[in-house]
């Protein structure tokens, strides 16, 4: 399928944004108009500068209120959209983009908005193109896909066809099943965006808060596949605008849009039989295997404190194994960041997942001996490795030289990161997350911190133990640090570890005693149960399923801090109770 | 009247809060639980701090979903709130906030509500406290305050009072009306706070975008009026949070807090015959008398190919007064910026209302046979100067020699100044203009600029031809200039003024051809009349009212463009429909 976007979903000017488009690897554009009456470009150098850059003009988009008209100022409309279907013709657009009215004197009349449509046709087939009649989710009148498409029928004009938007068909709860019936040559253009769910008015969510497939929370895929198993044969293109892309530059913009597009493609070849994928399935399951951080003194000494044992050597190159219980962390010469090692098989279609989505690699070369271990980096700069199961031949622990003596008691695992990225950097952590790894977010969560707030997403996968907290900080202070941030090891008694930690000079955030009053009114909890998790400064937490019991570290010289948790029963959160009060604890000043 | 304010209107941790409650002048403090829980001072600790900084603890708050609850977990809320009583008793607080429900198993019974109400209210009568319940706009049953006060009477319990919160009143829809017949003894506390009109969700409109009042659009005064003659006499509280207050210094906010009770109490006075107001009135009318600059051979340079001549000199200050037609600059050798000067009268009055207000001055004092001329620096720094009309004692020109051989041939005047400000002080500075001038909003405008988008808002007087835009840039590149960024002179004919710059060589924003061609398109123009415009590089607009032509400098080495503009008729806007051009046109990169 041919790949276009949108002009007016990348920053910039119109000539950057054509040579955006084309870096990226699209192979068509539809231009927006007011980026082309802003351009100093005529339509003419416009479409040569396309041809040049191997671009189509695939739209030209859009022209609004031209329907639902009094007829006494439908000669005006006439007039107009005569002019722009010339600037269409001159940029070489084969089709143009009209939107349902939304002026309030609009008229609710199908047959009328069907005869203007009909006679704007004539002007279009006039100039070899064809209209394609959108309904926007605010149209005054029409909203919904299925009145625009009823009014396009009633036109009965070979130039006048249906243009489906998946956000503008989503936001009003119309899905796959609202394209019944409509024939694929009777669909002039499809317009895909995903968007997050929020409830607020749907002209600012759509101008306010796009994002491409697999960032968002709609079904994309099912419209996308409806418009395409309808007959459908133009171009898929992205039609996504937001305030963070607005501001990002169009280079990466326009590369995370490729990225979407490809996802989208794949997903649809997996939705129907004998589809043809353009990447290896996600992975079945998704285990944290190891943490890695980059060498120093000071690393090795917290380590030795809280309790890891040198497990081993890598057999050639300068990485130390250090392990308590069954928590691996691997203490590497070379790398100057933590990284995140993973257990997602098999390896090698992981990395090929990862190439063809276009993540960038850290490495896939396997030195002969070694285990494959690739390392794909995600936007927020945390390299991620990906090994086999334990014992398999990718598995990451066959590297290594064991040192004797080790012991199996100690901590149960990493049990999360937390990953603190950009704010104009989420929807591609988030796009990372799940459509590399098909790791599924949890509701978005907001804290205030003492200067601003966070929001922060909790991922994990269908089947499997990772879990990976994305925070976005909206503080004023210094820029928060970026990157892996929060470091979450489980344990099976906390208190006891808690008191160990102590006893080896490990610094322990403090709590405030005002925290156990609250908690002991808010829980009800057994007085002596406060007093002994006071007296060990831990926090607690309860659901339904089960109780958390968790202390951490303040932020450390390594830039994250250290949480250590427990786990009873089946408590699956995160101890969000207690973020205000963590946060106030490590605030930076 | 005692001002109070919550400690969540403030950043920081909870020292910090009171510390900057007590510098901004604050008779007291509502303690945000949260605040507490989070804090290493105990409630004694808190209460002495208080008692040291001046500040009376009048309230804690909040304490949820405590009725309409089942009566098998009754005893459990019974636990909880004595707990929460009891540490409002150590903090010294004489009222507890409690919220409407919001839990989804609430039920829905007032009676259930009221009983459950009144034994709360004897635990809170055991401890010589007040409980005032409040009906939170998104609680799940009870959402209006006619709810509230319904509930409050059924209990009939003396320790069981309304709590009266502007925002969740207001936001409701609830205006004074609703308090009709509630006697103030039975208000326990007033929380104030103003916010935008915005079409949301209105738990996220509250969490995000309340601000204080006079810096929003809701009634506030009108509901604070209600709740005063009823007979209340506790404290007026502020209890504002949003986006821009969690990320601003807790000092900045305090300060800005503060005023906006002392505007908000003088707003009383007048509403109430025989009120004794705390600041003289807002002028009656506002005009533009100036613009001021900085000096250099540049902006001298500049003047002259503008077509202004020198009109005069200061008779002891290194100012030049520059003239064309009635537009006035002068150019100040001890000025570092740009700034503005009005003529708002008496001028006295005004400087005396910007004191009491709270905004920092420039200069007040006056030189022996000088005008006053008062300076108030606006929150986005730039000074304002105040003058009286023509001919007054106060008239600026009265301080200037007069050059020989003035001409009234010319442009008609400073049209209006576009100023920018960083997102946090936006607020501040709608506060300043409509607190202090008396100017009134126009609707939000958002233009979409290459590398962001530019949020924009006018203001005007009720009487006068003062005209101030307020931009906000949110984009990516490098930070924007703040301050004075756009100085609009209007002229009888723009087509002429264009030529004239032209042939002296001042710079002029050059128009792509393609706007001439939508021009066209749009507004159905006679083709001569655009090819004039095009020829002229003019910019155009239409309303019912009238015509606008316009034309712009690029943004010049002094940091703001200068715009030109003739407006025909009624014509009284800025020519919205062109801004994306001119962004794109003037865009940094």
């Amino acid at each position: 399928m041919r790949r276009s976007i949108a002009t007016v979903s990348l920053s910039g000017v119109l000539a950057d944004k054509l040579d955006a488009a084309a870096a990226a690897g699209f192979d068509g554009i539809e231009v927006f108009d007011n980026d082309l009456v802003a351009s100093p470009l005529s339509p003419a150098e416009v479409a040569a500068r396309c041809a040049d850059l191997g671009l189509r003009v695939e739209l030209f988009q859009p022209v609004r209120d031209v329907e639902g008209v009094a007829p006494s100022d439908f000669p005006a409309v006439v007039r107009r959209v005569a002019r722009k279907l010339d600037v269409a013709a001159a940029l070489g657009a084969p089709a143009v983009l009209l939107c349902s009215n939304v002026q309030p004197d609009a008229i609710d009349d199908p047959d009328l908005s069907a005869a203007q449509l009909a006679t704007l046709g004539d002007l279009a087939a006039e100039r070899g193109l064809v209209l394609a009649f959108e309904a926007l989710a605010w149209g005054r009148h029409v909203h919904r896909v299925g009145q625009a498409w009823d009014i396009v029928q009633r036109a009965a004009h070979p130039a006048v066809t249906l243009a489906v938007d998946t956000f503008h068909m989503l936001s009003r709860g119309d899905g796959p099943e609202a394209l019944e019936g409509v024939p694929g040559d009777r669909i002039g253009f499809l317009q895909v965006a995903d968007a997050p769910l929020l409830d607020m008015d749907v002209l600012e969510w759509s101008r306010h808060h796009r994002c491409f497939p697999g960032q968002g929370t709609m079904d994309v895929s099912g419209v996308v596949d409806a418009v395409i198993r309808s007959g459908y044969d133009g171009p898929l293109s992205l039609e996504v605008f937001s305030d963070v892309v607005r501001e990002a530059p169009a280079g990466e913009t326009a590369r995370d849009a490729l990225r979407s597009l490809v996802f989208l493609e794949d997903e649809l070849a997996r939705l129907r039989p004998g589809g043809t994928p353009l990447a290896p399935a996600v992975p079945e399951r998704a285990d944290a295997a190891f943490l890695e951080l980059p060498a120093g003194p000071a690393t090795d000494d917290l380590l030795v404190r809280l309790g890891f044992t040198l497990a081993g050597w890598h057999r050639h190159k300068p990485v130390a194994w250090w392990r308590n219980g069954s928590a691996d962390v691997l203490v590497n010469a070379a790398a100057t960041e933590p990284a995140l090692g993973i257990v997602a098989s098999p390896v090698a279609q992981v990395a090929e997942r990862a190439e063809a989505l276009l993540w960038p690699s850290v490495a896939v070369s396997r030195t002969p001996g070694d285990s494959l271990l690739p390392g794909i980096t995600s936007p927020a700069g945390v390299p991620v490795f990906v090994s086999a199961p334990a014992g398999e031949e990718d598995d990451w622990q066959r590297d290594f030289a064991a040192a004797p003596g080790r012991s199996p008691e100690g901590w149960v695992g990493l049990d999360h990161l937390g990953v603190a990225v950009p704010a104009g950097r989420l929807n591609e952590e988030v796009a990372f997350l799940r459509t590399l790894l098909g790791l599924e977010p949890a509701p978005l969560e907001e804290f205030i911190d003492p200067h601003g707030r966070i929001r922060s997403r909790a991922f994990r996968p269908a089947k499997g133990e990772l879990r990976v907290v994305v925070n976005v900080a909206e503080v004023a202070d210094a820029p928060r640090p970026t990157g892996v941030v929060q470091v979450a090891f489980g344990c099976t008694d906390l208190l006891a570890e808690v008191r160990r930690l102590r006893a080896a000079g490990v610094p322990l955030m403090a709590v405030p005693d005002n925290y156990y009053v609250d908690l002991e009114a808010r829980l009800d909890l057994d007085a002596a149960f406060v007093a002994t998790l006071r007296e060990h400064g831990a926090l607690y937490d309860r659901s339904a399923q089960g109780e958390l019991l968790h202390a951490y570290t303040p932020v450390l010289p390594q830039g994250f801090c250290i949480e250590l948790l427990e786990r009873r029963g089946g408590y699956d959160g995160y101890g969000a109770a207690n973020t205000h009060v963590r946060l106030a604890a490590q605030s930076p000043r």
